[in-house]
């Protein structure tokens, strides 16, 4: 039954089916932040006296017992549940009675369902922290391990000048940090707790906003009611603005893979564990890790369009448009875990093939230089051109390995400076660390404090 | 003449003109910042001892003169020229001799145009942090002024619980807070030079990199020189995602604006001379400037996609089709600041009507609050909903201001805590103040150590 | 195993689940269409002599079994399963043998999978065709019988000149009869076998792709191989612009409902059984339908971009990406068909409140009128609207019945002109019934000529 | 002056900018169409009494004056103007009196703007058309060509099946082929005529909708007045989506250009007057201008999102924020246009090399076609599959020639069927031929039955 119906009011089953069909999916999967919220909800109604201690109890040992269902996969939402939040209410109240009617006391499910999503996000944000410094560490490690690894340079699609496997993979080292730093703003504007803003206009009630902020793990509180409905659609689009800056180094490495590993460059080899056969072709050993990878982006990128069309030219208040930007955000994020995974499996099958890179530095690659030991000898830069541009035909050839040593301005390839990355992974670490930690403490915290309860229920949460 | 062209060669003008053409009233823009990164590199290139002093001063005195006949419109890219830096250094050649065929040693014009484009939007997010903040300003007076005006509040687009002015105004002071927040972010990943990355890979001089920077008023030096590259479209996503989140906001006063202002809300008016009227229905006066305001998000939100999809898929290195992500980018950051302004004036020119307001707060509105006198009195909330749900014909009147003080938790309608937000805008502005600052200093420093030349051609740079 | 591993060869799981978790649940959905295509298949490689008439006859009952265990829900693809082809010649092989090995022969799964999805769109779009026609009915319906009921008319959100609900409800009928003249070109484009084109460059073999385009039910071939897996990306990002049509009439629509039935505007109700309420608020009875139907043409929009993004940049030939524009494929697909019967039902419930909008034809809404009055005396109209626009105080009141009947041209609110779209309804449920039972009769055909094997199943096809 | 302002009323020049500044340079270009409605509803006007024949005469000779001004450049909007509409109406009566302030009746600037909109898309819907059948002659000849040259086939970038020249440059005629249907249904939707629905609601006069629609060379009139209005952002989103087809096209031709003139590669060489150089490295000789039309693809879905978010959540009637969709409808058009005739001057310079691609035929790409000889030989294909898989290492060399003729089914490399799309470009000709003559026609003639004067007027119009 609806919290909401009357007992003589009925539903079309296709509408009813329209409306939460894939949402109850969603849901499932929020339902672990919904009994954090609540937990801290009640916490906070007892606290201002709105439930006793012992119905606080109560209601805690029943959220922890849906929590212990959900584990072992027995708490189920049909068609028919409206959502998560109501199931939630429903089992309490039927198995709790009265703590269940109060559960709700001072919130709607407008601020009950975007604290799910906040919380969800913020879990899912850490992970892909976590994960992202690890794939940092391996383009690191790469970078160091082949640093003066002779290979060309390719602007426009054709052969420019010398490069080497070192600055190819420190270039995605730093793109990564970039993200990184862009992932903790992200991060840092979705750690409000929007939990007490009701239906987006609060409730004329002492509600301890910044004490069930506190409980959840929660930075701040999102002060102002209304914005904090407003802001749905908003900061869920800069989160997935963000999944793509990570995504875009994902595919600009995915795409050179593959460019790289065709038979006609032959820059790099992968492991044949990670390839993939023909059904009708039996030679074929093809790199799909990288498409599937290179695509991604896209997906994440359909998914942002979605979330800003979504709520665009939409009036102030809850719209239940916003329903439908659940799905882009969650599956985004998981996504994006999932690509930062992969694509640290393949940075490390990932072989050069450094014969095939030297032969491929031809004579008219050092051009460049060529011009610029002109300029060393005192001539203009444009009359060298001039003078080199004429002579392409003549061999022009270099030593690989010293040339690529004489560019040593910071960022050059004789000068990659990768110990700067390598300090700021490690600083990084140490931050993630301590959000995580502060994190998991606040959980652990709401969870444990009723420790009686969980040993009586056998549950480990 | 192109750089790179041989006497003999010729190229199709309507090809040249399909290259070109677009992008050359974007270059025109760009102008003022080619100079700017061309003075910093001759004085790098002195420094370095490949230009001498005598030379760099020529140098200087013929950029100086560009700038200047670039203020009076005399410097004027025309269908043939190729780009900025093509005609910059034609231009240095012809009049001041051997000197303009120094300026590009060590760059590339893949490195150029990307400082260029890098300054532009420098100085464009700090003018949009400027206004910005004039804006957020605003809100926050309009909230002061009308904290305790009661309004309803909506979800679903049906009134839903007493709101106030106050409580509206105060949404969009701290969503703008929000969006500045990430607008910092934004700005320092775009605050690195990618100067003396060349076509990507760097070159084989002692170039000092961290002088060009501080000599543009970069923070810091974006250091792998195929990064560098990559990074194009990468850091424009993110800058018109952060763009977007701003007009998000002003969308969503906009639509507010628009549905307030009907007749049949008529919640608001907007004074007279911001309305336009109609060529053939006399009694017209509409707010075409909100709506104007509305749509610029999807403006931005297309352009981010051009740039998404024109970097995606493509390899490491160069590729011209970035050439195409300039008008997005240029053109974003231009319209939002044109429409922060515009909300700006809107924003002072709305006019609560006090009295419809407090008439739309009809009985069904306080709904809420009867079920929480309820539970005030000891009922379980989801009983108390249920009497009064079945009670909605009874006069459930409560007085509207004594109402919306009730809502006293933090960013309740009794508590919005505009305090709060006047102090981070306080902070804000001194930190914007700060890094203007450094910025004008940096440039005025770029200009004035050749004063002599300033006066000789009396220019006012 | 997959077709393609030779004994030794093990790929690590994380990856396998990332390469297909998602992409299981979609094979699943295209079971049916599979063995639609492998029967064609077998059949045609009969034909021309590479299968014997038994083996053909086995191979047939073997895919009609795997039929009918899939309506019974028993053919369920796991993880650990590549995908659906495999698993049909792997169950075909170990139950059936020989001719197991035989029915991929001159077919790779890139022209399989492709053919599979035309398929399953074709019968989505018929689906959607038919929907279609009934909404459009509806539409017609209601503009009938509203035909002259006055309603103001907005411009700018403001009242701008008399309207009727028969023109607003005639609206939505000749926009969805042209969305419906797009999707009929979607279909055609769509309707083309790709059977035969194998990995994209055809085989060394006499293949019939006439003879199986034709047992499918396809109205022609896709003749170039390799222009069969080009053509994947575009075709659909095409269908998706079509479905988008449709979506931006129903989001029109659902936008329009939305704000009709607020309190303020009051112009429609919408039968309480189509409403829900809030968990806080008692009173409220929202129209949450509409607001899920508004928000549906962004999700099918961001799916568009999606497959856009993915296939663009990308070189000629199949690359796995194009795996990942199944899903927002099928899913707009669905999408589109539930809003289809969802709009049919709320405008069935949605009814006007006649004489709210009479109440809101207030005077000035007629001064247009009032000029033309003038203008039908002989004065410029420019003169008289300069005049009225003087006079706006005045009583410009006409009788709204009269008024609305008075634009009796083409298309306005006295002559709406219903029978014309009556007659093209008309005729295209005819041309809807014939495309319908053209492709109904092939697939009967394809399954009942092999009558004698489905009554030994004893499943009905 | 604008139309509706009051004698005393004025505006901020700030917010005039903001609201004009961009719409100025894009009602420039509609100056001739909009000139073209006028003269429509003159005549119309005339027709039904409202204007005398001799106001008809001066109106005309007013407007073709406009138009004569108009090409000689002489006829400028500039800041402060509204919009080209008002600028003809004060023109007019400045300069003809009366008869000015007349050509309004019956219209509105919604209707008005619509109309000239209208026109622009159809004429450069003809132009797309005509230069499109150019370009898929020019791919036809080129792989009629090359029709029987050996060149490796590509899936997941790597070596697959021979394939030809000829199935490659084949691939693209019958894609574009497809984009062309798709382009004239396009047509067709866009081929309404919207004028007489005024504001969006009609007007109570005998407009005759029907006579201006055929004056103006309109296939048809959009009958509902409302839809009219409601139309806007729909149809344009469908034009977009149908240059996107074609944009996909270029965009995968180029991208395959790109790939394939790699050195890499080396399949292909473009001529050099093509090819552009860079500033820094003097060997480089690029394919520019591939990756600008590469590009291009991007831009116009962007632009396609622009105008589904615009008018996305927007309800019923004229809102100004569909003015924000002229630019990227016209930008779109334009940049179409020349996209086709670039890619048509690539593909006559671009030259196979022969050789390189016989080379790359090497041994293992024939292994499918070693299956299916045993194949042939009564084996299973699986069997002979796995068999092959394990003598990947012998010869499996196969005559390039002869190989390619082997697959001689219905689209494959030796049955390509180029007659066939021959015999479709022939009578699509003649069908463009037919659509254009028709419009050509009718604008021919709206203009010179007004010989007289225009032989005053000493223009060609």
């Amino acid at each position: 039954m609806k919290l909401w119906q009357k007992n003589n009011q009925t539903m079309d089953s296709f509408i009813e089916s329209f409306e939460t069909k894939g949402d109850l999916v969603l849901d499932q999967q929020l339902t672990k932040y919904d009994v954090y919220g609540s937990i801290a909800q009640v916490k906070m109604l007892e606290k201002i006296g709105i439930v006793t201690k012992k119905e606080e109890e109560t209601a805690i040992t029943g959220l922890l017992e849906i929590l212990a269902l959900h584990k072992k996969g027995k708490f189920i939402l049909e068609q028919g549940d409206e959502d998560i939040h109501t199931k939630i209410e429903n089992f309490l109240t039927e198995k709790y009675g009265e703590v269940g009617k109060k559960i709700h006391t001072g919130r709607s499910r407008n601020d009950q369902v975007l604290t799910d999503l906040r919380l969800y996000t913020k879990e899912h944000l850490l992970f892909i922290w976590e994960e992202l410094l690890e794939l940092i560490s391996s383009f690191y490690a790469f970078s160091k391990q082949y640093e003066f690894v002779p290979m060309p340079g390719y602007t426009h699609m054709q052969k420019a000048m010398p490069s080497s496997v070192g600055m190819w993979g420190a270039s995605f080292t730093e793109s990564l940090l970039d993200s990184l730093y862009q992932l903790k703003t992200a991060h840092e504007l979705n750690d409000k707790s929007p939990l007490g803003s009701a239906a987006g206009y609060g409730a004329p009630l002492h509600l301890d906003r910044e004490y069930t902020a506190k409980l959840l793990g929660f930075e701040n509180v999102q002060i102002n009611s209304l914005y904090c409905q407003n802001s749905r659609g908003k900061i869920e689009s800069l989160i997935l603005a963000t999944l793509s800056t990570i995504l875009q180094d994902i595919n600009k490495f995915a795409t050179d893979v593959l460019l790289f590993t065709t038979a006609e460059f032959n820059y790099f080899t992968v492991s044949n564990d990670l390839c993939t056969g023909s059904s009708i072709m039996p030679q074929k050993g093809n790199v799909d890790l990288a498409e599937l990878l290179r695509s991604k982006v896209h997906i994440v990128t359909g998914n942002y369009l979605q979330i800003i069309g979504i709520s665009g030219n939409l009036p102030s208040g809850y719209n239940r448009d916003v329903q439908d930007t659940k799905k882009p955000l969650m599956e985004s994020l998981e996504l994006t875990l999932d690509c930062i995974r992969v694509a640290n499996i393949l940075i490390h099958k990932l072989h050069p093939q450094e014969d095939k890179m030297k032969q491929a530095l031809t004579p008219e690659i050092y051009a460049t230089h060529s011009v610029l030991q002109l300029v060393g000898q005192g001539m203009p830069f444009r009359e060298a051109y001039q003078i080199i541009k004429e002579k392409l035909d003549d061999n022009l050839t270099h030593n690989p390995e010293q040339t690529i040593k004489q560019s040593h301005h910071l960022g050059g390839t004789g000068n990659l400076s990768l110990g700067r990355y390598f300090a700021i992974v490690k600083h990084e670490k140490e931050r993630y660390n301590k959000e995580m930690g502060k994190f998991t403490a606040a959980i652990t915290s709401l969870l444990t404090c009723t420790q009686h309860e969980t040993e009586k229920l056998a549950i480990n949460c």
